[in-house]
């Protein structure tokens, strides 16, 4: 099943965190590849931290393989450089999606912020298509981020627009620990 | 900090629970009341069975207070049943935004389906706005459900729209084990 979760308002990585919880519940492995999202610490992975040694630890993964923000808020990295995190992101949700023999299995893969990183052009529309395509049947995968691309959106089986009503960053209020990061 | 998830399309309550890992991780106990659900057992309660022995437990709870769906997919319960239901979590949500001396403290308070309770005239909207005047201004409340009263969006700090761009109930599918439950 593919679910995307767009839009310009808040909840959409959240939401995909939320299914993440209700999957593992359910006694699934939840990997999430982070396309943007690099060193910066958000409480997910803190989340994750704490858990280490539990044993349901290895149901869990979070990879942020992104760089952080692109040409936004203080953003100085070459394009070149998000470029190749994001095509190596790729490459992961690839073995991830079609796990070479012996490799690990996932039932749910969150794909984060990867309608971003193609707006952005750091990777291809059709090059994500051809990976979803080898995607297993029993297996659930997670597209976030706004500007989700119409092909993304008819191979969908869900897709909701997250849209925002109301925001505090425009009131000019920043970013809240626990809540946005 | 008020955050409403309200609309018509999946990831409001699935938002509200990325929010309270990611809320978990930065160190904060983390409530949520349910004002629809009932008895089912969704992923998650089970998430949170696993962990019982777990120190961060008493960080994290969730009372399924309400009686299940309201007079659709088969609910027979009387009307006055489900606003007992609501009424008492209302009760609870009332002692956690302001807690008697000794009580316990949340930084996060998720009052899940909130809206549709209100909608379904179980509890007022008045009573509900009442008690958050109630909340200390450190702790962040998410009300949940379609339908938020525009008085609740008037009072919210960040209101996000989650809107149906496709959903498989609409083809015929049933609700899917660690996506919708």
């Amino acid at each position: 099943m593919l679910l995307i979760f767009t839009g310009n308002g808040k909840g959409k990585t959240t939401a995909a965190l939320g299914q993440a919880m209700r999957a593992l519940g359910q006694n699934k492995r939840v990997l999430m590849i982070q396309f943007i999202k690099g060193g910066q610490i958000s409480g997910e992975h803190k989340f994750l931290k704490k858990f280490k040694s539990a044993s349901w630890r290895t149901k869990f993964k979070i990879i942020p393989a992104g760089r952080g923000f692109v040409k936004i808020l203080g953003d100085k990295l070459p394009l070149l450089v998000h470029k190749k995190a994001a095509q190596n992101a790729l490459k992961l949700a690839q073995k991830a999606i079609n796990p070479p023999a012996g490799g690990k299995k996932w039932d749910l893969i969150i794909l984060d912020e990867i309608n971003i990183a193609v707006n952005l052009k750091l990777i291809k529309a059709g090059d994500v298509l051809k990976i979803l395509k080898l995607a297993p049947k029993d297996i659930d995968i997670i597209l976030t981020g706004r500007g989700a691309p119409k092909s993304f959106i008819q191979k969908a089986d869900l897709a909701t627009e997250m849209k925002e009503i109301k925001h505090p960053f425009k009131k000019g209020q920043t970013a809240k620990k626990g809540i946005d990061f």
